[in-house]
């Protein structure tokens, strides 16, 4: 009943399994009138897709969109618009021998004990690529608050162990996709690649941390108290796969400083109000305060490793798991359209339901 | 339209603002049958009041709730229940000179961008006094899930830079309400108590971590594939004031392992399945495995301080803040209550929810 | 977790029982910025409640709403809006006697069945009470759509056998409060009291039928497809206790017209398109067109009367029920404000939800 | 925002167009583990679709479903379940003429109101062929409430002015189908079969009611106070193409009745609770109570005629409409298995609702 919709007035609703018919996405509540470019959505989608780069698994999937409602004559109706994206890649028989086995830190178990049954076909709904339908509605929303001169840029910082210790202010963000490693600082994006590599050399996994940054945002988005504008894209992201954590503005760091070094104090420049700094990251009291929004997530190594790993059977004996399968060494790098993706349509939510604050 | 309400089918909406008449609470969705304990709730909310000790607010609010619907006899009956605080420490005049003028890092700006006015006493619903609400709803939801022999233990694992550097399964987690700064190791929390004392004495505040672990959830809660489990909690913890990161089970610490290093072992315990380590804290494709689910949350220094500030009006005059009003020093050991009354509320949802999840 | 709320955007919570502290509601979604006027909300108020004439329940209760928040200075904040009208009138022992009863055709069995125990004193919150805070609901939500324009006319035309056999177009619905029948035409308005009053003699009740017009609705309100104008219109009133039937403009008599009758053609009326006929009542594929929105809904007679009734007990046994309490011998009367109130939340709802629709 | 979905637990979201690539729904919420007659769901599909005998419209279509996710091994998985069924016999050239004119009685014009823009082939998304998207979630719905001994059988009671004159007690309701007209008694059925044969000669069209009876129904369903049982029938049926009325139990005719008559006497029937009467129509206070709940919805003539009628152009300029099109003479006879499948979906919900009613 829950789980499978995001969003209070731009509603995404997303369906399917990795290896059963397809993927797909309904999204309801975009206004009518918009200007769908196909073409921008299939480059936002081939930014997510698997074996784009020897960085990601190398499996292949066409990931092409089946626009199966809401657009007519290339423009939204008002009505959902509803796309499927077929599996064409699937290899049911790589995950027969998965049907009797619980994979360690994977959906598999507490899946089965939610719904007392699984698709064991690749994780079935639970894989990462549900996340196709929502690059997808993603981009629709990006079409639209593009119109309100709202731009995302989400980017990789931190890769294991390395880190990227530049403010995302002193970087070039428009370099961020020159990079298979999607850190826009050439010199970090080679030490981040050397380590992703590594591990798929050992057969291993890691993690990382995608940084995102909201430009031009206008002040007054986010709806008080519960469904903070942080809080909900706290929400968005950790229902990412394998994203362990969220921090708006100076996040964690922040409980360092004392109130008198974090607070924003105002100021005008050009005769507009602003912030000397931006600890806040754009939201002040759940809503945006028109500065520069900022937010970082951490990404857990992947759970699935070429390497023999101790686990539990479906009737509960011990075993151990072989290597198989197709997989990223590192998610981080295909996370990064994703973050940008679910960031859009938080912001999408909020700008409509922001037009009934108001008389 | 968005935001007052919280939850699914124990979905709870608050109302009231710092300075008005009071603050309340409607708890929809509350299963009929359930004994009310007034005095645990009582307990809960004096945890959270200010003027509990040297460490707070000196502020004094009595906090009792009157009960307005939804019980008969002590038990729920399937009704919504309804509970109010009258305010009874309000001085509004404390508040007049904030009239035209807009604190730095507080909702006074955006709220007034959002929607075109702002009840200036206090913060108005902005206030953290909207929290004493949630403590309410989350006392009931802890009645009801300790039922199921669910029980939460949040404590102060962080103030500024004084951090406890022992696992929660190191320390005893009953010992939390011994000290006033809500941290259950001794040692520590005389330390977290001294800096609190510092930055209160020199008029500044200071930040923290809240620690929070679920004991006794059984596996299966949470929904695919936006409100996962710790989606949700992350959502529940970022909508509490000056919250402003999240981080489940290894967290951010988590990117800097290997996916053979993080990944959780499955094994038999006592002929159960169990996890070797819980690095996923509990949760694993969103769902509740079993385990201890536990989550930190980074909460920043509070905002209003007891020094000069620059600042702007709302006619967009640069000028400075004075010192003023009665606030804590650092928020974080009555933000405990809080964290946990949230937790309860996500909690006993997913378990309301769980129970349309098989045939 | 459904059942007490209302609306998508103005969205209305109700809560209370009729024998317990009192009745309230809380209105989330209600735009900024609005001027509440007091003084109508009682005028409404005291339509609606119990002992105002010699043709309703001689019961008293003073109506007079306690205002807890969501109002700053005489105008909407955008915070939740909570109001509680105290129950003074209640006369707990009256009901002792129903404690082990099922009363015929009320809800006493059925909430039972349904919540595993009930709130016997007068109904609890299944009593018509509740209604005196959908009242206050509509009433802000008249305030807010008499802004654009809109008024909404319901009033009585038929009390048992007698029916107001003139279409509305034919009355002057600013007449109805002359009447304590509700209904502006003084001859049948004399007849309709004349029943009422025999009935009540009778110790039995009568029920009726209650016509609503809105004016002024511009075109475009109503969302396809499930939630249609009339169909959300039709879930208002019959959401209204005793409520049972529901019909949109032409209604059941339309089924006797053909398609060539019934069909409403478009013409130029003063250069704007509008209908020679209005068989749709205003809406058209679930949307109004700007003309005149009408419906009719039926009202059963009150089940509560004074008479010997054959029933059941709660322990399973055969029974009779002897008169009692203080009831009104027709609710069509006292209804009439309630079926405003709702036509006005629906309204209200709709036109927010409008704000969406387009880019 | 609104409107393209039903239900609160088993939530139904349809898509789709008439003339563009198809109708989908998809059904989230449906409990994991319920067995999918998949040749049941074509033969309800069949029972709806167009062309089926000489008394509906000559189109004809496939309706064919695609099954996109949801289900696994022919059991459902708790994911949501996405359905398609291809649009094979469109011909758009046929609705070219409509582009410029607003057909009488239609949604052209509201439509083009609410949302700026239309799809004008045939109707685009306000047309009745959506429906084929509800009965295949109603006909899961029916498959899940089947397993508690729920069934529900709708049929027609009158066309134009052939009315069935007798309860529905006294048919019997399996023979409903044995007649194009779907009435199960023969002499009314081949009465009413005439009517329409006649209006089809005439390019004219009738409308008619539908009676609908569920059985089965345990007690204790519905919620308060706003989501009665029967309001949200109200709602479910409005919510239908060409359907201006609703009544539950005794409904309009009701009103012509004294309380004294018109009450429920409770009586023990083979030791259980039942009623005497059934002027309720099986629901008190907006729940259940175990008897058989009936309701009538009045169904309009279709819009759509072979003759010439007056309208506007959408540049405002007085025009005559020609005839046009295949369409329905009476789309009572097809509208049968949309009834049942929305009244199925209302209760499967309620069903759903219920488990958290009780601790």
């Amino acid at each position: 009943m829950a789980g499978n919709t995001f969003g209070n007035v731009f509603k995404v609703s997303t369906f399917g399994e990795s290896h059963g018919e397809g993927i797909g996405v309904v999204i309801d509540g975009c206004p009518a009138g918009l200007q769908i470019d196909k073409e921008f959505i299939q480059q936002e989608l081939n930014r997510r897709k698997p074996g784009q780069s020897h960085l990601t698994s190398p499996r292949k999937e066409a990931d092409e969109p089946e626009w199966l409602s809401g657009i007519f004559e290339g423009i939204t109706t008002g009505a959902p618009i509803a796309v499927f994206i077929r599996n064409t890649n699937q290899q049911t028989g790589d995950y027969a021998h998965l049907k009797d086995v619980y994979r360690p830190s994977h959906a598999d178990y507490t899946w089965t004990e939610k719904f007392g049954l699984r698709d064991y076909r690749g994780g079935g709904r639970a894989s990462a690529r549900e996340t196709a339908a929502r690059v997808i509605a993603g981009a629709i929303a990006k079409l639209f608050i593009k119109q309100a001169g709202i731009d995302i840029y989400a980017f990789v910082s931190q890769v294991h162990q390395v880190k990227l210790n530049k403010p995302y202010s002193a970087l070039n963000l428009n370099l961020t996709n020159n990079y298979d490693v999607r850190c826009p600082d050439e010199e970090t994006a080679i030490k981040m690649a050397a380590v992703i590599e590594q591990a798929k050399a050992e057969g291993d996994s890691v993690g990382g941390v995608i940084s995102c940054m909201v430009q031009g945002c206008p002040p007054g988005l986010g709806e008080p108290v519960f469904d903070k504008l942080h809080a909900q894209l706290a929400k968005a992201m950790l229902s990412i796969n394998a994203c362990k954590g969220f921090e708006i503005g100076s996040g964690f760091d922040g409980t360092l400083m004392k109130g008198s070094e974090h607070n924003d104090a105002f100021e005008l420049k050009d005769q507009k109000l602003s912030t000397r700094t931006n600890h806040s990251g754009g939201i002040q009291g759940g809503i945006s305060n028109g500065s520069d929004i900022y937010f970082q997530c951490a990404f857990k190594p992947v759970s699935t490793i070429q390497k023999k790993q101790d686990t539990v059977t479906v009737t509960g004996e011990s075993t151990t798991l072989e290597a198989f399968g197709r997989h990223d060494p590192c998610v981080v790098p295909r996370a990064v359209p994703i973050v940008e993706a679910m960031a859009a349509l938080v912001i999408a939510d909020f700008m409509l339901l922001n037009r009934s604050s108001k008389l």
